[in-house]
Parts: structure tokens; sequence; C-alpha cells
């Protein structure tokens, strides 16, 4: 994995790719598949939607840390399996074959196998709409991998897979964020 | 156009496709291209990051209604010219060939060209996040409509349109919100 730049590192979020976040507390390791997720700011500063019903919510709210995990289409079972167990009941990295790598900033590891890890710290809550606020603090890619097809989740069990890449960087020069 | 179930329409966003929004103020009809949607609650409920830097954004705080219409990926040279003027000195409508059509019960217009329209009230604006939550009131697809792919925008000046779609429904029966 090289590192990102971190102004970069909002264009790993914004298309909407189905992601694992991973958290840590007493010892243990836990991740989730999450889908609902938005970029705020490209400092960058992403929004997730999550509760008390993930089992991950408790890790998060105490540690106020975690690392958002891209993971290609190669995974895509491993993304549904992690989303449909609890790390209640389960070692999520043990189960799924997942080796935990030692993040930088964060006492969450970054999953080696995704396509790309993004260390964050929480930095608020929105209790009434369900919303956590986490601020970027280091970026890595691996520029190495082959598969870097990301999916995309409908909500009704279908996934859409990345096709082809459109350039329209020469009309949209005027708006992009400068550096990128 | 026909009416999607409401319960149907988180799946509009969910896989996260750049879309364009209509307000409506003082007789004049506007619209903005967003990348930055989240789904918030199967309801459904949204949110959307943008703020005073758009020139709608006056109209949503003033109103709280708006439309999200979802394009197919052959109207992206409209997806970015939106996006890269102002309403406050253009008729978007006008200027890219676009007929609104009369909402039901929201006054901005939904965009017949576009392959799916939710109308939407505002319910909160997050103001410290730029944040603004919507509830969906009415969801329309276009079934007849043969180019059915989005786009996704990287950020960067480049889009990812939708490529094939894979059925995870039986491993995720589960955790499908009831009538999904």
């Amino acid at each position: 994995m090289r590192e990102l730049p971190l102004n970069r590192a909002f264009t790993l979020l914004e298309p909407g790719p189905v992601v694992l976040v991973t958290t840590h507390d007493a010892g243990k390791d836990n991740i989730m598949t999450i889908s609902w997720t938005m970029v705020l700011d490209f400092t960058p500063v992403f929004a997730m939607t999550t509760g008390p019903w993930n089992h991950s919510f408790a890790a998060l709210r105490k540690h106020r840390e975690c690392v958002i995990a891209i993971p290609g289409v190669d995974l895509l079972d491993t993304v549904v399996g992690i989303g449909t167990c609890s790390g209640a009941d389960t070692d999520k990295f043990a189960r799924f074959g997942l080796t935990p790598a030692a993040s930088r900033l964060v006492k969450p590891p970054r999953i080696e196998a995704c396509l790309a890890n993004i260390e964050c710290r929480v930095t608020d809550i929105i209790e009434r709409h369900h919303v956590v606020v986490l601020e970027a603090v280091a970026a890595y890619v691996d520029s190495e991998r082959e598969e870097r097809r990301t999916v995309h989740a409908v909500g009704d069990g279908t996934f859409i897979v990345d096709g082809r890449r459109i350039n329209r960087r020469r009309m949209m020069a005027s708006r992009l964020p400068p550096g990128i």
C-alpha cells in the first residue's frame, strides 16, 4: 500500500462504493459492511449512517476511530458475509480469512486485501439522524492490485460493478478543487 | 413515468449515482448537480451536502422542497454542464433543453428526460455540516427508457458508468427490509 495524499482521499468515497469499516474494542478487531456514506468536505470529511443496530457502533462511539476499507469486486462475497453476521459472536477477520494490518494513526486495523484504506477519527455524532462524522487522517491505495473495480449496493440484494470510466476533466476544470 | 412504491425509492440513491436536484423560487425553476448524497433511512430519508455556495440552496432553505432526478449516462454532458454554470444567471432548463414536468406534491418540477424522479421535502438542515435532510414523498421511474445505466462522479473530473449487476439476494435475505 502506498500513501495517498489526503486531499485526494475523497475520490475514494465520492463514487459511492460499498465499504468495510473496521473498529477495535477490548482487544478485538471488528468489521462492518456499510453502504450509506457521503463526502462532507474535500479535506476530507465523511458522513456514515450507522447506529446501535450495528455491533461496531459501540466501539466507534467509545474510541472514536475507524478505518474505511474499500473492497474490489473480487471481495463481494466477503463483503456480503461480513454484512450478514455480527461481531458480537464472530471474529470476522478469522472467519473471512482477512489479514489486519497495523494502522499508522489509529488503533483499528487496515484490511490488506482491500484496494484502499482510510484511517479516520470520529469528530461528531449527529444522534437524531444516526450520522457519524469522520475526519480522514491517513489514506493508502494498493496500486499493484489487479482488480480495481468497486461495487455499489442497490439495497435490494443486488450490486452494480464499476463499468467504464469517462473523462470530463476539461469541462470541469473550473470546479475541481486545487491539486486534483 | 410510473410511480415507484416509496419503500423502494432508497434503491435509487443507495448505489451513489450523480443526481440532478430541482428547486423553485420566485417563479423560476433551477437545477443543480449533486454527487454528495446518502440514504439515512429506508422510509426513505436522504441526506445531501450543499450550502450557500450553490445558488439553489437559498430556494431549498426558503421553500423546503426539491426533486431529485436520476440521469442516465446519456445525459452526462448535461449533468456536467449544469454543474458548471449557475442558476443566478442561467435558465438551466432552457439552456440544456430539458422539459420540466409538474410534480404531484411539491412545486419544483421533475425532469422528464431522467430515468427516475423523487419528490422530496426538507425536514432538517444540519447547519454545522451543510447537510440537508430530505423526506421522499413520491417517486417515479421511466420503465420505458432504454439507457438505464447511471454514472458515479469520482470527484476528479472523471465518472464511472454502471457495469454489470450481481445478484446476492439469497445471501442477504435475512437483512433486506420487508417488501424489497
